[in-house]
């Protein structure tokens, strides 16, 4: 069996994950090569996973004709960029959200990948969570009927620096951004109009810095179906990631996920575990199943269950989410771009 | 010990509801006497519950001077009508919701009132419900500290006639009206500003007559906190009736309460029971509850738990609501009246 | 409609419970006397519930040819003597458990009751508890197939006194007395055998006084499935009361009973109610309807749900487990009496 | 850092497990070598998960000067003879459950095993498994106070064949003896005496062939505490594993786990997901931690957390079991052997 050959452009905190769930869990695809602005933890790298070839830049990863695929991990300003080159290179490309900032970069991406006939998969890890893919399961099995409402709830555990929240694009666009594609995902449509009550309440540094850090997200979905999410950067409990579809004849809904199901009763109180910390906690499994689509949907030519197009509606929807809350009115997603 | 007498204008579903909460939860008060448009049934609730008289009309009722308190539970329409004219009588009044349809005439009742010197409290009878009321002692021990976000879910396990959604005012009005006296009450402060993103996907012929039947509902309270409202006039299991609340310590969330805490597992499923079906079985405590507190408020001269400001603000909501559909815009409760 | 008159014998903690119950919730019943060998409050307890008559002893009411139906709420020890008495009379029977502690004595009632051609109503009512009640219904629709399995835990909130335990009988007279029932209930089948593993871990005065306070109780029933209920004196969390039946086909499970359905999460837990504290407060909805029942029963002479033969094989099974526990062998129910 | 250098003897499901969890979750082990006495797929697995030596037979391997640790996954009737061996080659051993069915020798195991100095783990993975290993924390934690009783709930989710259990030596020592183990686990004291209420309720042919398949069986520990498992061979509604532990301040319960937390609600039922299948599905975690902690163990020179006293222990219990239905009486443990 051939196997794919992939590399992977950033070793950070993302790019170590994908690395170990391509070499654990995805006997079909081999990591190649890897490559870092920072150099210095490479090569223990390449030995615990038995990485054969360590790159100088990813433009030299981009030259090697044996690369089949590349996935983009290096910092998100840097995406579109790559991905473009990649797709020149004729490589098959794995994105990590943002594919960028600006809708025209991201198309420039879509464009460039078309234009080479290679595939593109975006990081919407969460579309691959269990609980979530479940529920999408649910609905297209007809469970709950025609989906009319579509509510998420996504609070992180604790606030990013007001200096991230500052360059990272903002609380839409580094947080809201999974959210509005899952919404997406969950609804079956993309979404039309966006109102966005969003506030500072967390961290006054956050609204210093010109940003949000607590939202209730209302949204019109092509569908007909609306839908809510719900932010905030910090819930004291832990990281809450909750779904619910609501359609003509029932509902589902997603629990957090607990690192055990025990209950413990005493005189104080009946508790249960807390929700898992984060998002390496909450999504490993997610993040191992979109590298197994991925390497399955480039083996087999088959379409990748996340698009540049996905890509471009997420941010489309977050810049939309800006200008509703800037304009302190409802905005159509044709009204960007 | 004196009781309290008190008379109860109309006998239909909830007056008779009432009937029974005191007859056999309320020793401090006796029911004195009944009256309703419709008399055919009066003598038999008399003889069930010990009533020693029978009105011909509330007006006969009001120049009663055994009389201490009435219940207003005639139709909608006459409720503030009739509670006027029990002020002027120096009846203390719980009267039911919604006051009136109109800001005007809920403020001339509150006047009246005022004037008279008597008691009125309103029926917003989920405010004592055991799992909101508890939602509301936990933020008030400081359990989740600062509170952020009120999220609430209120379905309907059935839509009415069009008709009905026709001349009731509409949802907001009929039903959202309670959702929105719970969201001040959870935040303990006055919603300011509002955004309904209201459609109809329920039954076309509530949208011919001119409502919706399907909403999330974004909120501003004067606090700075944050919430949303999502219903529907068609929940298929059941009656869903949940509250949370979200604060910078925490959150409290109330599920829905059901007939038994049996869980069925076969090779079909694991299954618990549907939601209570609707408001008679899911809120009975809280209808007893209300009354008991009505009654120790009038006979302790204690102020009432929902007075005539919170009818006034839950129309007021509810009309800012309507007009936020209308013009496609948040809407601030200070536009109205 | 002919109302059926009812004598209370005993104005106790459970004689006040069926008080209120019938005069609220029976309007088939009239409480038309009690007596108890305690005077001072009968006559609130009279004004309360509108109850004419005050007997000087149970004797005086047995003799008032208007009774129709007594309830034996009096000791423990007195039970069997007035249940004979009253059957004697003429009157139809409900009995608080245990009916007595000799066999030959329960037995001695059953007789009686059948000579006079009464009804009787052994004061079994979890029997009627929602969800007890619910599992029995799901079993008897073939939801779980044919039972193989029953299991009860039973733990009260706190110890009785030693010197109480040494008088009742101990605790599986007492206490489990109710849980042997339940076996028998769910399983549709009386226990055949018993093997009682019981230990003193609680108090060591009830050790000293010559009982148990913790036990893990194996059963077998004549329909061939077997059973196991698991007693403690005290759980620190309060009353903990749950019933599962497995099956051929699948399982029932009841968990307890809470207050509310509110959870709260913050940095410390994620946390629920605790059970509801103990039988006054779980039991009430069952003492309510075994009452209803009861009063149905005899208006329209149907078999009463829970008979003197089901008192009857409680007690042999549980001074079975006492004689399995002495001579640490499993004891067949044949073996006694 | 030196790797342990480990050899797999047998290659059947469970060898394959172990040979994934090392290869890919304890970098500190080498998986050097493999043999079967099935050879077919040996060089497909070797090819897998990268490892050098297939040997003709287990001598072989434990002749390698290279080998420093054996995993004995071969098939139950050779546990015992292989680890002996093993010891007198100087492996260390992980030797899966039952060690043997004879405690002789398991005994002989246990003398080689501390004669040749070497480590010895027994495949117990149930105290590996998250929800189990956080009551035993919950208990060292003092949270539950003084353990008073253990409950175990154990079914599988389909019989075995009659013929299979026939010759496992029957459900106590194949199914059961996890159990036991658990039980000693959770109660931190080894059982002294079993009471075992069993019979046959699922598959007649297994009664036929002198087995039972549902048992209540009753335990007392050395510590006074008291215990229960209940078991079933057959529950329609999947794998069902649950453990309580209750102490003098307190319980601690263990759910079963799920595949998603999603819970759907429609006009039929709230339903959730059922547990999951069986063992494979179940404890997956917990083979992959036994194997993180052997290695641990050998690496740093701790004691093992399953040692060959706790394998002989489950067989004791068991063989007590077996005699307590034979004899129809409570066994001490120290009547066996």
């Amino acid at each position: 069996m051939k196997k794919l050959n992939i590399g992977i452009i950033g070793a950070g905190r993302i790019g170590k994950v994908h690395m170990k769930s391509i070499a654990y869990s995805v006997p079909q695809a081999k990591i190649l090569g890897i490559t870092d602005v920072y150099k210095e933890h490479l090569q223990e790298l390449a030995d615990t996973y038995g990485i054969e070839k360590i790159y100088d830049d990813y433009k030299a990863m981009l030259a090697d004709p044996e690369i089949d695929a590349v996935l983009v991990c290096s910092s998100s300003d840097t995406h579109s960029k790559i991905a473009i080159e990649a797709a020149e290179a004729g490589k098959h490309i794995f994105c990590e959200k943002p594919v960028d900032l600006t809708p025209e970069k991201v198309q420039a991406v879509i464009d460039a990948v078309e234009k080479a006939g290679v595939k593109l998969q975006v990081g919407f890890n969460r579309r691959f969570d269990h609980n979530f893919s479940h529920i999408r399961s649910l609905i297209n099995e007809g469970k709950i009927g025609k989906l009319e409402l579509v509510k998420i709830t996504s609070r992180d555990p604790e606030p990013p620096s007001a200096q991230y929240a500052a360059v990272s694009g903002g609380m839409f666009l580094d947080m809201t951004i999974h959210d509005f594609d899952m919404a997406a995902f969950i609804a079956g449509s993309p979404v039309e109009e966006v109102y966005a009550n969003a506030t500072c309440l967390v961290d006054p540094a956050i609204g210093e810095a010109g940003d949000v850090d607590s939202a209730v997200i209302s949204l019109k979905f092509a569908s007909g179906a609306i839908g809510v999410i719900d932010n905030s950067r910090r819930a004291a409990y832990g990281y809450d990631q909750r779904v619910e579809a609501f359609g003509s004849l029932g509902a589902a809904v997603a629990a957090n996920d607990t690192e055990t199901n025990v209950t413990l009763m005493n005189a104080d109180a009946v508790s249960t575990d807390k929700p898992l910390y984060f998002f390496l906690e909450r999504y490993m499994q997610s993040f191992r199943d979109e590298m197994i689509q991925f390497v399955d949907c480039v083996l087999n030519d088959k379409p990748t269950p996340t698009t540049g197009l996905d890509g471009l509606n997420s941010i489309l929807v977050a810049l939309a989410a800006k200008k509703s809350v800037a304009e302190h009115r409802p905005v159509k997603i044709s009204e960007i771009g």
